[in-house]
């Protein structure tokens, strides 16, 4: 089923795609800003469900790459976002027929909302993750063999590379470098792939759920019900922690915000662990959630996402946890964004599924 | 007037390059070799003067960019070298009809040699400095406005990218971090000229010149007279100094080699400062020679060229100054290849252009 998005609908899916983009994917309010301008310049965009999408349809993400710290102080021009897009159908000498996300987060759902008004494309319902990993490589797309190349990139200045690499993870070796000399933020634009090979390769609907989550969060703030609460049931999800962020350590380095943040409640301190996006929970030695799944810090009582950029000492807040796209539990996929591959000494925790809406872990687990 | 390139001349020509490559410019034994297996693949290369050109042609580079380090332990395969080409004809439109040599250097001279015998396709008599420089945009063709862009690239692995910048200091910038990333050297190709402007903007004959140099040594010590003073003469240089090599200090850093030498002869000690190339030659304060012009540091007996990368403790050695081409001397180029570009509180010691072939400098000069 196709819908539209229009201008009033871009907080619902900036705030809900902040939340699974599960502290990274970039600021929701400069994503929000961009894509309302590109909507009031050029109209509305219209989002199709992967169902429809044709099997001959050319579809290719565009997105942003680089460090969120930078992100957040550098609005992108709704033509550095286009401009990849414009580089990648000339190169690959088909038009790019169709716009996808290639991860859920605050800029990456809301820039190719920007790009498919601007370009007048339509919007594929999905994107290749299902929440936000601070890779190149890291899609699902990745795991069915699609390249990213050709990876056509651009900066603000005007300077504009397209790259073709024997693998993915060559292409995030030499992109990222790149990214960061041309100031540590660039648009990109590749994977293109026939609608046929998208069905499969992408997470369905995530747009829809992006929308939907943002939603809930209004509707139950609205309600005067817990926003945190609503949250965890729309994803399926379980509350792990509730508590005062009392450290954060964060350092840009080699183009990733990287770095640790403590949330004390009493005598137990969560610790979080990121790269652009939060890696790993664990109070001591006890891990709550490892990546792949999704660890989503909250507002305590707005319920609205913190990104790790956005930590700050004294906040309030509440850590969830939510199931990854099962493909992300294979072999194959744990190599690629298990623990271990963020050098972690530590096996994936498979998230066991368990609906406990606000239930705060200190009082759902026995022996802490 | 049109000459032929076939495996005979290549010793020469490689010898030649590694003398007016300033330090730089690779190792002429690897050059060498890939030139020699190409010539007995492909055959002979036709090279033509830059006053035959034709005006429509379609002249392009083709030269490794990376520390000299790493091409001394890599020998490139022939379809590296022509990978780069190949892309820039298909993405600029028009396929290359000439090659050009971008610098004069052990390895860069003889790329293209080997490049143009692969394609079949003729090498203009001339390159784009004169000398070797160890940055992209340090190329006389800049000075006349023309860009890198479209730049092709490609390593050994088989990642292949084309990057247009904004001016050549950017297609230095992203192409140098690309460069250590797929492994510290890589091929390219770009600075596509018209014949037009290519007769204006490369430095004439330097490819005679560079077999000439290298014939001389040669002929030198078959008729036993001194072939640095050969060299010099050739050259219409001057010998700067004699002496041993006793400290060596080298790093890889950023992409390039880095470091310096000492040369000591009785009391006296030379300094020598080079980035890939030599760039300052100095006795205590007083300044013998800087960048642009041409510092080459020579075996004492054999006059072979010992490049930045070959220098070793113990060596005896005789360090020889030339002067650039004219226009490097131009304010827009100082500003460009200077002492002061490469961090040095200098002004550039102009070469006198004082033929005094086989007098060391601690005789020439008084109050030392």
């Amino acid at each position: 089923m196709s819908w539209t998005i229009s201008v009033d609908d871009i907080d619902d899916i900036a705030r809900g795609s902040a939340v699974l983009g599960t502290g990274g994917g970039g600021d929701p309010y400069i994503g929000g800003l961009l894509a309302k301008q590109a909507l009031r310049e050029h109209g509305d965009v219209t989002v199709i469900s992967l169902d429809e999408l044709p099997d001959d349809a050319v579809v290719a993400n565009v997105s942003m790459l680089g460090a969120p710290t930078v992100m957040v102080e550098k609005l992108p021009s709704l033509d550095s976002v286009i401009c990849p897009v414009q580089e990648l159908s000339e190169h690959y000498g088909k038009p790019v027929t169709h716009l996808m996300c290639i991860e859920v987060g605050g800029v990456n759902s809301t820039i190719p909302i920007a790009a498919a008004a601007a370009l007048g494309v339509p919007l594929v319902d999905g994107d290749g993750m299902g929440r936000a990993f601070p890779e190149l490589q890291m899609v699902l797309p990745t795991l069915y063999g699609v390249s990213a190349s050709p990876l056509a990139y651009a900066d603000e200045k005007g300077n504009i590379g397209v790259l073709r690499t024997i693998n993915n993870l060559w292409g995030e070796r030499i992109i990222r470098v790149a990214a960061i000399e041309m100031g540590c933020s660039i648009m990109l634009s590749g994977f293109h792939m026939t609608g046929e090979l998208t069905r499969k390769a992408l997470v369905k609907d995530s747009l829809s759920l992006c929308a939907n989550v943002g939603r809930s969060i209004v509707a139950a703030r609205a309600e005067k019900v817990d926003a945190v609460s609503r949250v965890v049931e729309v994803l399926g999800g379980r509350e792990l922690f509730a508590g005062k962020v009392v450290d954060v350590e964060r350092a840009t380095t080699s183009g990733f915000a990287r770095g640790r943040a403590a949330i004390a409640e009493g005598e137990r301190t969560l610790e979080l662990l990121f790269q652009n996006e939060h890696l790993i929970a664990r109070v001591g030695d006890e891990v709550l959630a490892t990546t792949p799944d999704l660890i989503m810090v909250l507002d305590h009582e707005s319920g609205e996402p913190v990104t790790t950029e956005a930590l700050r000492y004294g906040q309030r807040v509440r850590v969830i946890a939510a199931p990854a796209d099962e493909r992300w539990h294979s072999p194959a996929a744990i190599e690629m964004v298990g623990p271990r591959y963020f050098g972690y000494d530590l096996d994936p925790h498979r998230f066991d599924g368990t609906v406990r809406p606000g239930v705060p872990v200190a009082d759902a687990d026995t022996g802490s």
